[in-house]
């Protein structure tokens, strides 16, 4: 029996999203057929950003919803991307002189659905520039982003591209600054236990007893890295050394760390990570120069956390450090 | 085989306060024998608020130490209060004219290290004065204030002293303001699945596979309301009738509703019980004035939340509104 507290499947999402406006009513509102926008928006002169996601991740996306971040998120079904139509509803209802800038995960569903509200959207003459993130080292090379899927990486690149837009910069400038942090960003994630649908109730993966799986992506498909469970520090030394690797990252340079779980992994053992690979960086004297750890991305009630890592210039840092107003991201 | 991601289990708190330190840097440092105080202190002629509180529950307690809320927090080791010395140690600390106001949850350790330092600090001529928080309605009856635990209601008592003292209000005042909430608040906690002590590895409670348990502590205390798990709606309306009987709240009255996840209980269930209660509330026409949901005080992986709630007048609104700016509480 799933031990969720749910009431009809059929009408999870909305529930979810009824309860989230409820919640947050000084920020956000749902419109048009629940498209979470914010609930005082912005003059037209701003780049308006817009991203797309299945749910089940809360508090991603909409919880990003905000000054400074998103000005429209389109929530899908549990898992699912939203089809075409809804995301083509909410560029529409973006559109301005500014511009618009979507940001995509590279998820199969999520690519196919902005592909096509992007033709149409062009044919009708919105301003709209796309970005997709592509941050798991686990799936592909660096030289493939096509191969690499979209992981918590999102929320830096919404950062710093939500400050950028809400200076008042060009969608031009908005898409290269986050451009310029999505491919010098990195994710690897572990996972200990499972996830539960919360639909059908089923497991979505299989973990053995005593066994970590590093790799294993945010609906539970499958990890390479295998292997018995290790301490906080050997963990950290394993992904940060692959993110390390990934980026080239040398002694002297900044960077920006966070520690995502993804459900069941305490806020204890995400400051602990935190706190083994600050460690680690100080024996490498790479600078840690921004960290947060949190649930900023999650995968129901899976054990495990992603480690994101990306490389930090002057310009990145100062739009990072924006301020920013949102349901969930303190600051 | 215990799948949590810490170092050694003797350094564990030690560990997690200086990852939680490193990532709140703008706002928290550590001080004295790892005492939680704020990057910035405010002026003496502020009243200062302290707390006390084992760990494992995290973001609470030290989560809430920042502007408009705590000046410091003295953590215990796993579940366990910290020692009268520690406690003192942040009561000298914190002293001042203005006086300093002790926020205490009612357990039986935290009581007995928190008369203790109040008896030293007398002894000293510090300005002390201590608010208890015993809002769990499962155990005991509302005029036995004694027999109730402590569990999140501590959050909100937090805030509004916070935004009183802010104010620059007196001792009494901030301590009668504290005192009025706490008064006119219940909490009633559901447990779905057991947390692990990740010292020990071993499970905190037991809960029957398939069964929902009214009323366990925050520490795996029993409760009495052992029943098949029900939908959300179900379960809302049964936890919210016994928090609205034990507060005689009255169509027409304004209330604070907190959904606070104790652990694996996704953001996204609470959403939905939050939107479950805001039915039930609106047939009874009782106004819910304000309302949040998240993982504010946490039991390790525990499936389970804390349904907080509370009579609103227009003063504790207005300071329950006041801006705040601390680690763990996005406003």
């Amino acid at each position: 029996m799933m031990k969720k507290f749910i009431n009809n499947p059929e009408d999870l999402v909305n529930d979810l999203l009824h309860g989230f406006a409820l919640a947050h009513a000084d920020k956000v509102r749902l419109a048009g057929e629940n498209l979470v926008v914010r609930a005082t928006p912005k003059s037209p002169d701003k780049v308006a950003l817009v991203t797309l996601g299945g749910s089940g991740h809360e508090p991603a996306l909409s919880g990003y919803v905000g000054d400074g971040l998103l000005d429209i998120s389109v929530p899908g079904e549990i898992f699912a991307a939203p089809g075409p139509p809804r995301l083509l509803e909410a560029l529409r209802m973006a559109n301005r002189p500014a511009g618009v800038l979507l940001i995509v995960l590279n998820h199969a569903g999520d690519i196919m659905s902005a592909n096509m509200a992007m033709q149409m959207a062009k044919k009708e003459g919105l301003k709209v520039r796309q970005i997709l993130t592509s941050d798991d080292v686990s799936t592909g090379p660096r030289d493939k982003p096509e191969e690499r899927r979209g992981l918590v990486g999102c929320l830096a690149v919404i950062k710093v591209a939500g400050a950028a837009a809400e200076q008042g910069r060009s969608l031009d400038e908005c898409w290269e600054v986050a451009h310029r942090l999505e491919r010098n960003m990195a994710t690897l994630a572990v996972a200990v236990s499972p996830a539960t649908h919360p639909c059908t109730g089923d497991a979505i993966s299989e973990i053995p007893e005593g066994d970590m799986i590093i790799g294993m992506g945010q609906h539970g498909e499958s990890g390479s890295g295998q292997m018995k469970i290790k301490t906080a520090r050997e963990t950290a030394e394993i992904m940060l050394d692959a993110l390390l690797k990934d980026l080239s990252i040398k002694a002297g340079e900044d960077v920006l760390l966070m520690i995502n779980g993804v459900g069941s992994t305490t806020l204890m053992e995400q400051y602990i990570i935190l706190n083994s690979c600050k460690k680690i960086l100080d024996q490498k004297k790479i600078n840690l120069a921004r960290c947060l750890a949190g649930e900023f991305l999650t995968v129901q009630e899976m054990g495990g956390f992603q480690m994101f890592l990306a490389r930090l210039d002057p310009e990145l840092t100062a739009l990072w450090d924006a301020p920013c107003k949102c349901p969930c991201l303190a600051r």
